[in-house]
């Protein structure tokens, strides 16, 4: 008998019949002889509703009524499943975050999982229950809501899988795995088989919206096997795991794209020690990512430009938040670019491979792209460029590192 | 300084304009030097809507789930008012059921308030912060989420007032307040200035939507003084208060009329002790309130016919409960009508007038309905009837007791 936890998201639970159709899912792999923890987003539309509904009434919602009004979409799917379980004839029962168990500290909206009790979910298994799990959610010290981010109900799945020692935790969404390349794009993109831990991670970092980030790191630390698969087929998905012998030898596994992307950048920064640090550390404070960061050569002046990337929905406080820096530090203004996009390749096979990066930039030469910024790791390469060329790009280097079905 | 607890019902807060509305309401309230606390219903519409969800899933939802379910309305529009009230420039923060520490039994979807806590709304006023409570909801002793069932917004508010020992409760609505009759049956209904505890509380068993019984029971009970006023506008309301000699001193106050009504008689049940208790005690198990018991004088064979009302929603699972009784007493069978309405006439002044039912009767007499059962209080008399007489019946008893406003 295997502990499987399988998440489903928006599009899965989109309205009453898909929530009925994936209802059988779970009960079809219950009567496998296996035991189901269901964790679910919230209806496909639900969240960006209340989004809106936020924004209507304030331009700077507060963070924890935020994730107070956040959390509801996910609780209504996980009552809504339950009662169609229940319909079919399986035993179940729906948990929010804090009857999980589920603690976070208090960083309201991007809040981190602490720890998870999970003594109840486990009395529920035990009794032959199918716990129906609202992701996406938990409380902190104070016993307030708070919610995990993007992709949270993800975090929320592996999270759970992790402290029950799950055999398995399958992702299920709209499309049937992890391909080479976005198919939108390019239309011979390979749905992969297997994908190592660390190859989603750069993905889930690149923009490939399948899995976020951090729930794959979750995954990785505690060894959780996971499989994105389609809620609306029985392909069998892509494995995310351990990187192993049976994994693809190939140089470059897929391409992503992101273009949630802008561009900041401060010109004339003097250039000295502790100013990068000091720039970095009052957006970090303001719970802003940053992605890549590029410092130019310093001029004759001794100072430098330093630009940077961050998500467009950070591109309003980033940018306050720089401009103000700008003026203690006597830097010569602060410019913004939001038309530009991150185009990455990746794959384990890189490390050992030389000339990878080399074959990348002569690809978008050809295509007479522009390169803005560049970033690489010990798996992946990535440049920012015009967003305009982001189709053309993704396609040529597709076609380039031979991803193609064909 | 005042404490006073406002309450506002969902058409009060349908969108985010008039959540808007309203903050500026409670903002003006604190800024006069009171202390004030906000207790919200959903969104006009969102219950409806998630209860449609229940009844596309399963035609029988576990009542667990359903409450789970139901209590995200409140808790979202706590979050948009608190949000309301920040942007104004007033400290404000949401609270749920939980968060408030309401303590209910575990009847789902009708539970009963069993202790309120309040420490942590006591010490947000005392930091001089707007609490806005998610009405409707409370946790139980496994600590799962209940709700109140109908009108339990308001039972929230009257709790808390109660609790905190606040100096008014005031229900905001979209009436202005209680009328002698529904306006839009009686054209010339006049609003009352003040109402008794009790009358509002017949009013309410009776059907008159504005306030729900539990509410005035409570506020009865812990001398809360109520007032039931518009949100849309200006005007001063209804208080609803302890009876005094200020009451207006006239023997009948209001007519009221209630549609959701549907009588089940149980045709020759035996004529002996115990036979009645069986059969209300098995209702009662099922959670459902019976209102009118009528059983008629015993026949020569020594049998019965007993009829009861009970609320439409009741009607599926109260008939299923009969008819298993009916089958194990060997009575002659169960009928069901559900074109029945009731309507009543109450006031205090009643309890020391001797006519005013002959003058009731002789009212529906003259306009050739058929009275189908009969049920008094001291302050109350109710007649059903065919429901397609039912506002002839409330026009004709209206200007029967002069309560028009000429």
């Amino acid at each position: 008998m295997a502990l499987i936890v399988q998440k489903y998201g928006g599009t899965s639970v989109a309205n009453s019949e898909r929530i009925r159709a994936v209802a059988e899912r779970v009960v079809a792999t219950a009567r496998e002889g296996n035991q189901v923890i269901v964790v679910v987003s919230a209806m496909a539309g639900e969240t960006d509703k209340l989004v809106r509904f936020a924004h209507e009434i304030t331009d700077a919602p507060d963070e924890r009524e935020m994730d107070l009004l956040l959390s509801s979409g996910e609780r209504v799917t996980s009552a809504l499943m339950a009662m169609a379980i229940q319909k079919i004839g399986s035993d179940s029962m729906s948990f929010t975050g804090r009857q999980v168990g589920i603690r976070t500290d208090s960083s309201h909206t991007k809040a981190m999982i602490e720890s998870i009790e999970a003594d109840r979910l486990k009395r529920a298994l035990g009794e032959g229950k199918i716990p129906v799990v609202a992701g996406f959610q938990g409380i902190n010290e104070l016993s307030d809501v708070t919610t995990l981010g993007r992709g949270g109900s993800d975090t929320t799945a592996v999270a759970i899988a992790a402290a029950l020692k799950a055999d398995l935790c399958e992702i299920y969404t709209d499309v049937e795995g992890v391909f080479t390349a976005d198919p939108r794009i390019v239309p011979d993109a390979r749905k992969m088989d297997r994908v190592s831990y660390d190859e989603m991670l750069e993905m889930a970092s690149l923009g490939a919206k399948v899995l976020h980030g951090r729930s794959v790191e979750f995954a990785k630390k505690y060894s959780v096997p996971l499989i994105v698969r389609s809620s609306f087929n029985q392909a069998p998905g892509t494995l995310v795991t351990k990187e192993d012998g049976a994994m693809e030898k190939v140089v470059v596994t897929g391409i992503t794209h992101d273009k949630n992307q802008t561009r900041i950048t401060l010109k004339g920064v003097p250039d000295r020690p502790g100013i990068a640090a000091s720039i970095f550390n009052a957006i970090a404070k303001a719970n802003i990512n940053v992605d890549i960061i590029v410092q130019n050569v310093s001029s004759d002046d001794n100072a430098t430009d330093l630009s940077f990337t961050v998500s467009k929905s950070d591109e309003k406080k980033a940018l306050e938040i720089t401009k103000k820096i700008s003026a203690e530090l006597g830097s010569r203004g602060v410019t913004i670019n939001s038309n530009v996009a991150k185009v990455s390749i990746l794959g384990v096979g890189m490390q050992s491979h030389f000339g990878v990066a080399a074959r990348m930039f002569e690809t978008l030469s050809r295509e007479g792209i522009n390169i803005m910024m560049i970033s690489t790791s010990e798996i992946k390469i990535s440049c920012v460029i015009d967003v305009k060329h982001m189709e053309v790009a993704v396609r040529a280097l597709h076609a380039e590192f031979e991803l193609g079905q064909g």
